[in-house]
């Protein structure tokens, strides 16, 4: 079996407890709605993340289960919303949350998953530190979030905060904190709280927290070269949609901006900063873009990262759980889907 | 001083540690957002009724301060969810959260307050039983939400769940379950928080719980009162407004519905069920229900509630915070405004 199918088949550990957290304090007439986000799919890779980590650093799954279940409450939880602020009809091949049931309800059931987080983590360890690391990884969710939407370059007419905050200039530094706080904090805790489920001694913990954050970054490389170059008979998804959604937020089109020249820059931007941008305009992009080595250096940029989380499980004992963790990275770091 | 002056002077202790709360983990640039629900506003009645409730019990008012401020959060946490729930534009006077600075930064101001509720629990007395009693508490919140909106009987047409789950048929016990879950049981946890802040043994808690629980109806009892009958100049809010929002979640109204004969009933329900009432049609309904005794019946009904908070108190020792609880029974069974 390769990498992905043993991570999924820990990841289907957490299914049981996964919806008896959801179910817990839940009206029967509520439960199709709050049980939608995770019967329609997901591939457990954050759960599995903990549960990995958790034999990584020498314990057993059972009692990093309530925590595994807290990280993929959390991912779902950031999910409900992030479609509402998106506008996004399509999840996982279903309609999203707000597109079946109407907003209301997703925002209801987003609320609700917070409240299951917080009880499955009451099961843990340490509810009092395990329920900090979630509070501060989640408010640095909320950041990335904010700064990805702020990164936008047209769209939102109708919200004054990120009309007036637009950023009209984005570094690569820029970009690296926003994707940590999007992506990379959440894997990095979903890591942090397995080690912690094991008991683990704090340099193991701090071996997991690096691994976590750099994978974060190689992963989150990777779907920003997969939006721009992907191919949709192999990932289901259209190619473009970060250019359709006017991101600055995409590595790879930060990196192209930074090599074209002032003409074919000027260009970009424009399209970027288009209030609806047609068929045509996403393909002229990706045009311009492929004619830069962004994509090259992109590339390199997502083994770098991967290499980091390599590099950062050599503290661990030799297990079948460090051996997940290893195997993981190298498929991070060429993933096509 | 009335006890509403001194109920607000004690909720005034919180402000400093609600702000110290809200900024943990945030970025300079979003702390105007996140402080604008707190700032326009709000008398801090629940979070002091969290303090009364530690000295009630025979503590003090330092230990109670971050139960205090959690409460204050969970009730602008939903209150912010709400408004986007409501389209409503304004509150306190201001401009919704969301009417302000959009969906996008209300969304993600809302979440941050859930964290900084988990940063406040984490610094009480025992945080993995104060986190357990916040968590049921929100998701009951929910649930109270939930069925609120399923009682309206019109509007949301492009809410497919609530569009197929409305109740046409309310009853009082529908009605009192309802508001126990979206009133209630937050201004039974800030009591609850309160004394268990201050150690209080279970029976004193209890006590307090079944203060809390009450008083919680009374309160919605009164809002309901004043939404149909109160006098513009002294509430500072539109009358009305729940005939206008379709809701049958309105205790007046349905006290009204059982009492009037078949054609006026059918009236009135039909005023509800129109999508969008004139000025005309609201005095019309105000009109049907001021022919019954659903207004006194009403009053009767938050004067039993207030009775029953005063009764819970007996267990508790004669002082300062229960005289405080007491008084406040008494302003709720008759305010106005």
């Amino acid at each position: 079996m390769g990498v992905l199918e043993r991570l999924t088949e820990l990841g289907s550990k957490v299914e049981a407890a996964l919806e008896k957290y959801l179910l817990m304090d839940t009206d029967p007439e509520f439960r199709e709605a709050v049980l939608y986000p995770v019967r329609t799919g997901g591939k457990r890779l954050r759960p599995a993340l903990t549960l990995a980590s958790a034999l990584a650093a020498g314990g057993g799954v059972e009692e990093a289960i309530p925590a595994a279940v807290a990280v993929e409450l959390a991912h779902n939880y950031s999910l409900i919303f992030d479609d509402i602020i998106d506008h996004s009809e399509v999840r996982r091949g279903h309609p999203t949350l707000w597109r079946k049931y109407g907003v209301t309800t997703a925002i209801l059931v987003a609320v609700h998953y917070r409240e299951s987080i917080s009880q499955a983590l009451n099961d843990t360890r340490d509810p009092k530190l395990f329920e900090a690391i979630m509070a501060r990884t989640l408010k640095l969710l909320v950041e990335g979030e904010r700064l990805d939407v702020l990164f936008e370059q047209a769209g939102r007419s109708d919200e004054p905060y990120v009309v007036e905050r637009r950023r009209s200039v984005v570094t690569l530094r820029d970009y690296l904190d926003m994707v940590y706080k999007k992506t990379g904090a959440l894997i990095e805790a979903a890591c942090v709280l397995g080690a912690l489920s094991a008991g683990a001694p704090p340099d193991l913990v701090e071996a997991l927290s690096s691994y976590g954050r750099n994978l974060g970054l190689a992963f989150q490389v990777g779907d920003d070269i997969i939006d721009i170059f992907g191919r949709e008979e192999k990932t289901g998804k259209k190619v473009g949609k970060d250019i359709e959604e006017h991101k600055l937020g995409n590595v790879v089109v930060l990196l192209a901006l930074e090599e074209l020249p002032a003409d074919a820059r000027g260009e970009l931007l424009s399209i970027l900063r288009k209030e609806r941008l047609s068929g045509q305009d996403v393909e002229r992009a990706l045009k311009l873009i492929s004619a830069t080595g962004a994509r090259q250096r992109a590339e390199e940029m997502r083994r770098f990262y991967a290499g980091a989380a390599r590099e950062a499980l050599k503290p661990l004992p030799d297990n079948e759980g460090k051996r997940l963790l290893l195997e993981l990275t190298d498929f991070v770091a060429v993933r096509e889907f």
